[in-house]
């Protein structure tokens, strides 16, 4: 997952850019950059871990200008590499491109053989590079042209942003894994992954950029053009961005996230009913569905754990000694709450099971009788090729294990998951949805080589 | 405000206190420091900052020993002096004494006048130095006679934990201002403001230090003394601990926190009580009355605001430009729930009055209809001697303006406060509580001058 | 100026080639970088500023390989930015390409154009790029022919090294520009600008690469090849480094530089004799040339001025206040050795006239009665193309004043130049020497536009 | 050994102390401060290693105030425990008095006891805050009364400056171990312990503070008192600060330092003639003696080492790997130069020897047939309990081996020392110096406990 904004015109762009990545910082935690362009030059400032805490003031004022893009990068791979930071920034003809993207690519080993056999050289291991190399052999004429022209080359998932002088062009893959919202800024627009990071500096949210859409924004002149359409069957939005991703205060896919959690919560209710003591959600992400779920039957909701908002950056290289601290520091249970209790426990999903086992550890210690755990989506069995970064298969303990062997894992008294019908009954694209990691059918061809780093053959320990 | 812990007798005593300032992060953000003593040598690290994020585990390695006391800073008196990070530590007659003191002392003049017409020289300008001063003055027959004879000259609030060698020693005052709880770790003691920090390390609560008690502790052996007692009525607990510094899983002034909130705002209810379309409380604090007062009138209860949990690192030295921001970046209000609403809003103080405006503004701006706002305490009229850091009075916006000022300032369709009486009604010790702040009637004699400070002749830029 | 380094088989290359950098830091304190290869992994560290300063040894440690190649940076053009530092390291068709170079190449504008018609996408500013874009476009049949085609078709001054997987390649221009010595370490070689870095690491200096070879190293295996032969008298080998540049302790272009020095200073003395009370160097730089001036006539020398070696790292960013104290703090004169003497101080060149200027009035103010400067190369009236940084030739003193005006400004009693036939007089390759700076003749055609960073259009903060 | 300084009356006093101390950092690389009072508030700054690294411009403009004291550190006692960086600063009765001091008392077991029992709490292990706890406790009738009924209570060395309010103190012991200037800047005094760092800022030399006396100086009044006087033979001027500690450039003990040093050299010439091919020095200590021998011996002088200027922030902590390295990189000799050569070698002092042993050995890989080593002061035989922080006996060579060992040991075809007598033959105060180190003789009683560090107990990791 990443987090994408483009900035088509303001006195402070880059400032601006930075305040929006203070909205989508839950979709990357590892690096963040931002370029912006002054009519004349580029200035481009990256940094490793989170933006908010990362870029300095200082800094933040030298990307002078009144366009810019900016990207926040959540994957691990590539590590503390600054050469996979993102936004890509190149200059081409004298003329400068830069680059941000969120998603992946699912044709890349054809691209980059064809590339590297026509002698272009890769700075960077991260498929996005493709698109700029596509670009610079490419004849640009009309840019509407050659732009569209570039990304009907491309296959996979991609919600993404360029900066090319003074236009920014955002776009989204034809089937719409990720969502990209458009807004109007002041004066000029703002394309950001979600719509809460237009709520922090006041701008409105428009309208979602369609699938298969490419908007070329100039100041505040916008235009779209359109790849080919494809049916609306064919749409692959990511169900995981409304289960748990997306910021509860955004709009995507047509829906408030909060308001689709919630449904789920009350679907789950139905599906899996409870009576109980009261109803508690694993915070914050669980909150939103328990609600759903005690509403749904009439039973009392409660805060049976406290979150802990000083869980400190110690944490970025745990030793063994803090890695078993690392669960209690973060969610404190109540036992005057949870003693003699039976509870409903509401979790948005479970990928290795050893986070939930461990807090359901702990809410046992605390005195609950009895816990019933509820999941507010499938079981998790596939992984994802279109950004979502899941673990190996091996460690996806759906994967491997059933309802019953997963309940008896992380010992609880009963486990129920919501069904995959059921989480679309409360879409409202019901059958615009990928659903790849809960049934392994996936909506695109899949690569045969699906390591994403063949390209990676070095490590960087710069700067 | 502050936070303190002593550990007895563990082998990693410092990594214990470490993990112990976790739990007690929120009673101090600007400065924490840790004192172990390994039976030779006494090991000192401090940092201004949160603990979390500024200490590291090669520091932390090196604070040998099997006792140890830890203290978290809140004021803000003293800026960035690393002088005055606690815990003080000093060699008299070549053995260590160092100690950590939660409260303020309020017969501050006449001790320092005395001790430097004697000759003593302070190195800080910290209340909290004059006890070892007074200990260096004193015959060190037996250790709880030497103790309570020091102890009996200050005036006002303290909870202190001292390390003299292999002695951990805890104290509060005899009308037991600020909280302090014994807990047992393994084969020795722990002493902490709070028992939430007791969870973190599996550390079994106890019981709570008495007012006026003296625990004496070495290794595993503890022993108990005390200051003249005084009447029960003359207790000063403080109430504000309960309604909103405490942390809501902690047990202090023999209650749990969480249940304490939940009864007020179900009180707030009784006396306030409004039919709406929901009740929310302003994240996080003001949600647990915000449950209460929904469950007594069986109201929906939901999250009309989202908590950001990057709120970063900028905002320690905000600019104008983002100090805008930082209202809108912490708490985001979701259209979607408030649009066309009636909603009760719970909070759980107002102090100055402009972060509930602006809240309110988001609130309204994000599309409430009418909004009535539910304080769960009293108007706070008065400033705190005892370790409460709030403003100046004539900041103190229930000082100057009656609740119906305070109503139209913040912009509600209603305010409501709880009464002085409901507040205590909840409790468990009714009579046993200071609420000065919301009376003005203060339980000791407080000094004339006023100036917490006055010692403090310098500034320094160290380190 | 630039320093590079090659090894080509050490357990400990990347160490190797970090100790290298010691001895080549004087070529360049803006930046430095070093990649290392291991057989299967590149691993690339680059740090702004001094080497051996902001190397750290965790850093370095895990520049895992046997084989190595490194750069220090001098140019201040480009600043801060991160891209710019070299060895430029890419990967293509999967293998490792890294490329740190010394010297300036003067047929950029040509090739830049040439590559980006066909789809080339420059990463950086620096002309070094160029060799790898135009590697990428050559059929790799063998090596040898492969870099040999490409180096063909760059014109300028280039000691490179190249590191291809396991393959160590260095390079010299046909003209011979800059140096680049070959040694023995261990069981493989070693390339390095200069031979001083042989004495660090106990390499034995083996011969100068010659102009226009092509050294191909894998581990112990040394093989030449040759670019088109030139002319001896085409040879341009720098006098600057001669005079200024290089460490007084290397061997390059067949002498001893200190050798050198002292003779200039001897040609000096013949030239501008002059009857002194005692003769003393500017320090270190003039102390040489001082030495030979001193011993041909027969006078003392005397340590005039003391360096002080604590100059420290705030002047990297100095205000004017420390800008005026910065010449005084650098190198104190001693009014005992001075008052009343009459004194020759020798300097190795003049550039601005600023600097000895204000060392002049310094050693007046300590008391000198007569001051007769001697400086032991011709005046410098043109820029450089091939890789010395001096300033614009307006501001070049020698460019727009005459001897007697120079004379005037820095204020000396006398001032005498070494003459370009007495300069060349007592060197070894008498006809081999660009003297371009002195005299304006350039020994290549030059390029119309001598804006040297034409591509840079950005201003990267990074990181 | 330490530098102290200290200005009476500038406007910017904070950053002349600062300015002062690039002059007096040879004297102490472990950690400095400034302290400034701006007739209201005081102001300290202090940073561990060196001052003109670690000390920025930001914090600097911070120490506001017309008059200031500095202090640089050189002791490695106490690592990097920030409490023991000078000046010592505490507040006492609301006035601020702060300390810094160069030398060391030889009574401090008996201070201690006397302030310790009635009372006194230390807060660092330097015997330097005796002198404040002595102020503390004495009556503070007229300033100098009152400082002189302090200082009298001490015994050993010390140069030191007192910072009272607007009042800078200098005081020199009778015996006057250590040196201290007085200078006049601008409209006030400067007190440095070496002349030095008046040229800097272009502050007048006046005299020398002479041994017992104590200057009180407040803005542009200037006022002198002595201690009881001593008889001249009792003075004990250290030889050490001639032979090696001071700067070449400075004026202490009534001489200039670099022409006590040649003529050291040409003494060392009268009593261990050699002919040679040429006297070289051991960079940049060794090279005034070198030049005295030579000019005596009338036989060449060359520069055969080459000093680098890039030895680097890493060897801070080396380890085995670099610690090798170090002596190499310091210095490099000139093969050239050396071969085949037969050489006098000059240096300041011999130690330990080893550091002796690898440059000859240096040298003799370079090529050197004969090397002769001659050393400008006599065997050290003995430490110092004056402030040199020589090693324990048992590493002092000559304490443990013959000349004609010591030889064997560092591989030379002969070494010659100077003789005591020669040594204060060549001195302007022949009898007024302290040889201890040479002889073993100590002019004051020495405590029998000489463990420096009795206080010290604990170990601090701060900040």
């Amino acid at each position: 997952m990443c987090g994408i904004i483009g900035i088509s015109h303001h006195k402070e762009a880059g400032k601006m850019a930075f305040l929006g990545l203070y909205g989508l910082q839950h979709r990357g935690e590892e690096a963040a950059g931002i370029v912006t362009y002054d009519g004349k030059d580029t200035h481009v400032l990256k940094r490793t871990g989170l933006a908010v805490d990362n870029f300095d003031e200082e800094s933040i004022a030298k990307l002078k200008g009144h366009a810019a893009i900016a990207h926040t990068r959540y994957s691990t791979t590539g590590g503390s590499n600054i050469k996979n930071i993102q936004p890509i920034f190149v200059t081409h003809r004298k003329k400068p491109i830069a680059v941000a993207h969120n998603g992946n690519l699912t044709n890349t080993e054809e691209l980059y053989a064809r590339l590297e056999a026509a002698g272009s050289i890769f700075q960077t291991s991260m498929d996005s590079e493709i698109m700029v190399h596509l670009l610079a052999r490419t004849t640009n004429g009309e840019l509407k042209e050659w732009f569209s022209r570039m990304l009907a080359q491309l296959k996979g998932a991609y919600s993404v942003v360029f900066l090319y002088e003074d236009y920014v062009i955002g776009a989204r893959d034809p089937q719409g894994f990720r969502p990209l919202c458009l807004g109007k800024l002041d004066e000029g627009y703002i394309l950001a992954s979600e719509s809460c990071a237009f709520d922090l500096m006041k701008a409105k949210f428009v309208r979602e950029v369609e699938p298969g859409e490419i908007v070329i924004i100039k100041g505040n002149h916008i235009e779209s053009t359109f790849l080919p359409k494809i049916q609306e069957e064919g749409r692959a939005f990511c169900v995981f961005e409304n289960v748990y991703f997306a910021r509860p205060d955004s709009h995507i896919f047509d829906d408030n996230v909060y308001q689709v959690r919630k449904r789920l919560g009350a679907q789950l209710a139905k599906e899996h009913p409870m009576q109980a003591d009261f109803v508690m959600g694993i915070p914050d992400s669980g909150n939103y569905a328990a609600l759903g779920y005690a509403q749904e039957l009439n039973l009392p909701f409660e805060i049976g754990m406290i979150r802990n908002h000083y869980i400190g950056r110690t944490f970025i290289q745990p030793t063994q000694f803090l890695r078993d601290f690392r669960v209690r520091v973060k969610l404190n249970p109540i036992r005057e709450v949870l003693e003699g209790k039976k509870v409903v426990v509401v979790e948005d999903s479970i990928v290795r099971g050893t986070t939930s086992r461990n807090r359901i550890q702990e809410i046992r210690a605390a005195g609950a009788k009895e816990i019933h755990m509820r999941i507010s989506c499938p079981p998790i069995v596939s992984p994802c090729f279109y950004g979502i970064d899941f673990p190996s298969t091996k460690e996806l303990i759906a994967h491997n294990k059933t309802v019953k062997e997963i309940a008896d894992y992380i010992k609880v008294d009963s486990l129920g998951y919501l069904s995959r019908e059921g989480m679309l009954e409360v879409m409202k694209n019901k059958n615009g949805f990928c659903t790849a990691c809960f049934t392994g059918k996936y909506p695109t061809p899949i690569p045969v080589n699906t390591d994403k780093l063949q390209l990676e053959k070095g490590h960087t320990v710069t700067p």
